[in-house]
């Protein structure tokens, strides 16, 4: 019998299976290493995937019930200031297990809660924005429309 | 006494002290997980840095002596499909045990060999770019004339 894997296995699990699918849309996809930790100081996401010289930035978030998503202020202050160092868009990208698709909600939409951490709803996740439309944004007119929005 | 660290190690220790100076210079970096192998068919860089929307992709050479570095032809056409991909720019980051500095080598300069691999020559070294080199390429006039060139 297989010993149920450990939640931070469970983890890149899904991001890897998160890169197999930017990749094959396309994508060149690199994500952090498990040590990465150990570099003090220094910012590290879940994943980055690059295409037509676009960057997205990505914290993975698995979770096994559609309820609200929780983030820690610090950790989209890093993701914020990646994105700010790299010039690329950051999201969260969000998978409900037993659901087939990622959503991915762009930074700039999370809701802040009265402690200053930040919570992804339901309804947040459901108007992220999917796989076809992250390729979308690797074309260069879209990309300007979407920063210009 | 301290153990001699592997060659794995070893490369690890100088990929940390080259993202440490790219995140000095503005850089966010990312390098590429130990365990990058198991995912087939997939393709992983030792490092990225990212800066201004400018994707630098690197293979990371660290030799102990001054003489030529020979690099496996699957190698470089992995870098290559990777920069094709992201839209970004590869080279091979050298660093000689002892000197202080780092040289980035393009990879369009690298040399075939008659076995159908790449060699850089010390002198390619000598004439590869520096750490200031790298920071002028992710100002986009510069971009520009590097392409054009």
């Amino acid at each position: 019998m297989a010993d149920k894997p450990s939640i931070r296995r469970k983890g890149f699990q899904y991001e890897r299976e998160l890169i197999r699918l930017l990749w094959k849309k396309g994508f060149a996809c690199l994500r952090a290493p498990a040590s990465g930790s150990k570099a003090k100081r220094i910012i590290y996401p879940d994943l980055i995937a690059l295409k037509n010289g676009v960057i997205l930035v990505f914290e993975v978030k698995v979770r096994s019930k559609l309820e609200p998503i929780y983030i820690n202020k610090e950790k989209v202050n890093k993701l914020i200031e990646f994105c700010y160092r790299a010039g690329g868009l950051g999201f969260i990208a969000v998978k409900y297990l037993g659901a087939t698709n990622w959503r991915f909600i762009p930074i700039d939409r999370l809701e802040a809660t009265s402690s200053g951490n930040y919570k992804i709803t339901k309804e947040l996740v459901e108007k992220g924005l999917n796989i076809n439309d992250l390729i979308r944004l690797t074309r260069k007119e879209s990309l300007l429309k979407y920063l210009n929005k």
